[in-house]
Parts: C-alpha cells; structure tokens; sequence
C-alpha cells in the first residue's frame, strides 16, 4: 500500500534550512509524493504544543503519512517509532515522546506501532541530532512508497507508547476550572471547554484568572464581540474560546497556555479595571 | 473548465498550523491542483495590506483561482465571494470586505460574481470564525476542479462588492504630497508616486515627513546609495521608493504604511541632522 | 537535459510576497517543475550565511536548479549568473557576489559558467531591484525546461567568479581557535572544528570567549547536556556544536556567527561565573 501525501509539522521555525533539507530529503525518496507542511512554528522542544496541533488538525490532515518531530530527545535513548491508525489508512512517524500520542488518541488508537531499527531506510550521518533529516523524514519517504511496517521496523506494543496527557475541564462548585490549551496567531484563548460544560452559567459570565477578573458575554463570532471587552466564542474546533475585536485577548488579560481560568454565571463586582464587555448579540 | 493553480495569502501567519489545514482541505479536494503560497505574512486584519499584496502581484500570479483571506468579519453579516475577472481567466474568493478590490480593479473589473451560498460546497463546521478552512479553501477547491459560479453560489452585482479604497498622490504648489503604501521587508518605503509625477522635480528631492526633512537624489539601485543617506528608485512595481543602503529606509526616516511624504524640488537647508544623500549615480 | 527539481533559497523572510511571486514566475514559466523551498530566512543581505546554509545543504539538495537570492547589489554592475557543476548534474542560478561559492567548491567546483545575458529569458521589469523575480526565477524555470547554458547567457570564466571566503580553525600552542559559522534556530553554535581538530583536547575542554570562558564535556546529544551548562556535540553536519539542553547555547553564552572560540585542554579556574557543564556520558 501506498500513500500519495505526506503531512508534516515540525518546531524548526523559518529562520533556517531544516525544513527545506527535510523536504528535499523525502523528494529524492519518494519524488510523487506530495509534502503538505502542516506547521513549523511549535516552540522549541514544545512536545505539548505541538501533540495538541496535531490533535486540532487531525480531521483535516489528508490521509497518508504524517512525520511531526519536537524532539530534544534526538539521539538519545527515547524510541523513534512509525504508528498505524485507522486500520491502516494513516501512518504517524515521529518521536515516542508523546508528542503523536493526542492525535493517535483522537481518531481512535493505534492498530500497529514499530520502532524504527531498520536503518537501511534511514541516512547515514555525520551526527546523531537531527533525527528529521536522518529517520523520520525518509522513513516518512519510503512508507509512502510502499514500504511496509514490518519492513521499517519491529513490532512493538502500541500500549507502550508515551502517553499525552491533557487536561481536562472540572466542575468546581458550580463553576467550570478550565485550562488554557492553545492561544493563536491573532490572541484567541482555547479552553478545554465544550459549549454545553458551561451551558448553565448563562450568557454573561465571569473569568477569574489569578489577580485578573473579566466579565464576558457569550458572542456568535468576532465581529459581535463590542468595544474593547473580551467575548466567548465556540471556535472552529468545537471549544470555547476566550477573543477580542481585532485584538490579543491573550495580550489583553495575560493568559498563556497552561494557565488556568475559572468560569462563574453571571457579572461580578469584583469585574472592573478591564472594561467589561457587553456582546451586542445574545446567542 | 477547471484550473491547475490556486494562488493562497491571507494574515495567518506560520506561527500555527491555519495555512497548513487550509491546504490539507485543497488537498483533500482537488488532489491535482497545485497551491502557491502567495504570502502569510499580511498583518492581522490588515485589509488594506492583504489588498495590496494582491494587486501588487496580480501581474504575476498564475491564472487560475486565487484564494484571499483577510477576514475579521468571519461569520459575521459580510458577505463571503467569488468574483471572475479576465472572461474566465481567473476567480478571486475571499470576504466581501474590500480585499480583493484593488487587484480586481488593476485587471479591469469583475465580469461575473456571486455570493458563496451553497452549503454542499462548505466543510461543516463547529464554529464560524474559520472560513478560510470551511468556505474558502474548498470553494476554491471545487473551482479549481471544474465546478461552476453558478453552482457555487448566488449571482450578485459586481458594482455592489466593496470597493478598496486607496490613496492617489496629488500636486500642491509643485510639491508632490505623497503616502506610503507598502514598507518592504527590507525597510524600503513604496510611495504612491509614478516616476513621471515628479519628473519635473528633478534629480535632488526634499522629502518632508512630519517633522523630519531629508534631502534625496534619484537613483537606479539600491547599490548607486551612498553612505547611509537615502535614495529614490524606481522600484520593481514602476513605483518611486525611498531606499537606503542595505539598510531600513523605513526605520532611519520612521515612516510606516499610509504616513504622508511631500517630495519637492532641489535640496533644502532644512535637510540636516539626518545626513544628506549624495547619490554617486544621477540618472 | 530537463531539470524536474528547483531548489530555492533567498533573505527574502515571510513577511511580503516576494517568495511567493517568484514561485509564481517559476510556476507560469515550468508549471510542471516543483519547487522545494530551501529557506528564506538568510538575514538580509547576509552573503556569507546564505552560503554557509547552501554549503550546508548541499549534500542533501535534489539535483537539478538551484536558484539562491542575496542579491544586495541588485542591478548594479555584479554579473547574474549560471554555474554548472557536477558535469551538469546540477546548475546554481544567482549573483556573482560569493554567495554560490561555498556549495560550488564543496561539490567539486565549477565545469561550465555564463553570464547570464540574453534578456529574452528575463522578465521584463518596471524597475531593476527584483532580480529574483525579473532574472534569476526565469532563468530557473527556463534551464528546468531544457533551455541550454548556451542559450541562456554567455560563457564566462569559472574560475573568475567571485570566490566566498571562509575562516579555518587553526592550531596555535595546543589549543585550536575556531570561529561560529552558524546559530542554528535553537540556539546550537556551530565551529568550524571537525571532531577529529580536538581529538587531543580530551573529554573536558574550556572555552575563551571574549571575557566569557567556559568549561564543557563533549557529549553524543543534546539530551546527555546536563543542567544548565553546555556541551560539545558532533552536529548533523559532522561539525563541532556548542549545545545546552532545550535552551539556547548562543543566548547563554552571548556568541554569534563571526565570534572567536577558542578551545584549550581541561577544566580551568577561570571557568566560573557560569555554571560547568558536567556532561553525564563521556564519550
């Protein structure tokens, strides 16, 4: 079998040649196969940010092949693996360091997992620190040719591999304690909150963010969101996204990921020094 | 008839994976068509920038569809489009909002548009602030691959899509009073100014800008600057640019888009504290 | 003989729209080469990194065309040219500035070279400053075609093209003193020391930089860096790094490409202030 795409993510940034070696790599391998960069700007070693990339692009990543590497581990003892999942119609390559775990997760598990010891698929190389250029990257290349799993590498348990933990929303006395997952390119703030987790606090609610508290209305998009105040949007993945107008909501109230936000019915006294938001139109 | 290129910028930036999912959705649709990332880097919301982008490349982007997403109105009341310009040659999709205006201007006009009503051709969506990735990535998609305006939406009247308003330099007292379209990446200051307008002003040119006055020659290149004065080129879109020696013009005059420039002839004694360019090269 | 692969490079960053345009030229001109972008985050102007990441690459990159862009002398008297190598395995597009040198002399040097001067492969132009998009894109797109060197300009002494200089480690009272060709985008700083260079140094060698002096371990990877220190590495192209663990060497140690290092034998006294670097695995 065959894969005509390779989708691949990285933490290599734009400033240097690494993707671009990476892609030039799988093109002397596989030169028919079509290389979709998904993204490139995970941070640095962000094995978290990353697997939660992958985790909100996996329903739209072509099937096929996925290489994604965030791996400071690069040359020492962590495992470099290729995983099956949906029976077969997608193969993730990468680091066993949790960074596939969130995706492989999603669409349902793993049916196979190799570890990467076949190293007639691999380059030879000067070092051993860029392991994208050197393994995965043409592992990617050859399994889109057809190479198969067992070719690649040696079965391995897919219970083994490193699991991606996220956090999960709580119910705290009736507010919701959420988690900031992912702030993007324009400041909005994704919360590991579903729509209906906070469909009894109401359309006005109250954020409580360490010192920082803000009201907000629950608003159908950007543009309802009025003034200079923040709103609550269900974003295009499905969660609860804290935005402002044409501005960083991130910048606004100070959150990045990882920290941790209360959500409590209602206005509160305490909502003032940020001015308070009065979304023009109630969902 | 269907198209073998889709041309794609918009304000996403390569901090996330937006542009990597909007192609993955092409990709998904239209194996066969080719995507040429035009460019990402259109400041957040930054209309006006993204129209320009466009209009300054029209001349060189490949027939076909362009896709254009600079949309902070995204699932609000503005309408989302397509609009074929050339008698077929290409389809520009993206917001109702003025984008595409001033490229659809430079290649005389829409002969056809319609509003994106057709659900069928849409991703289904959680939320509507990623229209890129549900309406216009696979509107243009299906483009691409032969599906009609007509199937796709809703005609509307050309003359009703949102005009793109830019400034025109004008004449005063002989002065040229100029604005600052577009500051490139390397610091260099286009300005609204065909070289004929100023013409008559000669090879030495005062610039003033707000409270800073700098003495200019006209130059050929950017390599004809001399010292760490500045220069006049004419630019690689005909237009007249303020240029220093790889160097930001930008940054040594402080001027940024839609700043006002009044050009006048000769050089002035009020031209001091910034050193005076001496262009070795007069033209 | 038919080119199927241009590789591409330029400090044309990602701000604006010149990468896209010119893969817009290459596009319209050979729709049916691909295009690997290299990387377009040379800083600008920067001849001699530009080169060092071609160098860098080399051994990687598809055959066919490459066409690199630093180009700060763009249409003043430096010469465009086309430069063979590989007996035709491959040609290197751009200025004649020493920007191509490096990757030349690395793959063996240079069988044939042209100026490139018939106009009617160029684009014609508005103005002289984009020769990315007017001359070299074009020129690309024509040799991946098939157009011949002969067709394409006019024979020119290869060995009068202009060479790029790079410094060499040397040895002087046992130690060797090297200088930072590279800082890779996670801070990695690259010497131009083959590992073989300091074989003689032993395991634990001190580091004089400037004021700055240092003591590291020489390690297999990144991940055997211990704490906050720093570690020597043999990098993925077999040269000798500075490292810290997912954090950036550079930062830590103030140094940037063109800066001196010089490696002596041992720990010191002198080496403090900074925490040593205890590496956990000698090699």
């Amino acid at each position: 079998m065959s894969y005509d795409t390779i989708t691949f993510l990285s933490d290599f940034g734009h400033a240097d040649e690494s993707v671009g070696v990476v892609r030039s790599v799988i093109r002397a391998i596989a030169p028919d196969t079509a290389v979709i960069d998904l993204g490139h700007g995970i941070r640095p070693y962000d094995i978290r940010g990353g697997g939660l990339m992958l985790a909100r692009s996996a329903p739209f990543v072509a099937m096929g092949i996925v290489v994604a590497v965030v791996d400071p581990g690069a040359g020492s003892g962590r495992r470099a693996v290729a995983v099956e999942v949906g029976d077969g119609a997608s193969i993730l390559v990468g680091p066993d360091n949790g960074l596939l775990a969130p995706a492989v997760a999603l669409v349902g598990g793993a049916s196979r997992a190799v570890e990467l010891t076949n190293k007639d698929y691999h380059l030879e190389s000067e070092g051993p620190t860029f392991a994208g250029r050197d393994i995965f990257g043409p592992v990617a290349a050859h399994l889109s040719n057809g190479v198969t799993l067992d070719e690649i590498g040696t079965p391995i348990d897919p219970s083994s591999l490193m699991p991606g933990l996220l956090p999960v929303s709580r119910e705290e006395d009736g507010d919701i304690v959420a988690d900031v997952l992912w702030v993007d390119q324009f400041g909005n703030v994704q919360l590991n909150v579903d729509p209906e987790d906070i469909e009894h606090l109401g359309q006005r609610i109250t954020m409580y963010m360490g010192e920082t508290v803000q009201s907000a209305f629950r608003v159908a998009c950007y543009d309802d969101i009025e003034g200079v105040g923040v709103g609550l949007v269900t974003d295009a993945h499905g969660l609860i996204s804290i935005a402002a107008r044409q501005a960083s909501a991130a910048t606004q109230l100070g959150l990045s990921e990882g920290n941790e936000v209360r959500l409590s019915s209602g206005g509160s006294a305490r909502a003032e020094g940020i001015p308070v938001q009065l979304g023009k139109k109630e969902l």
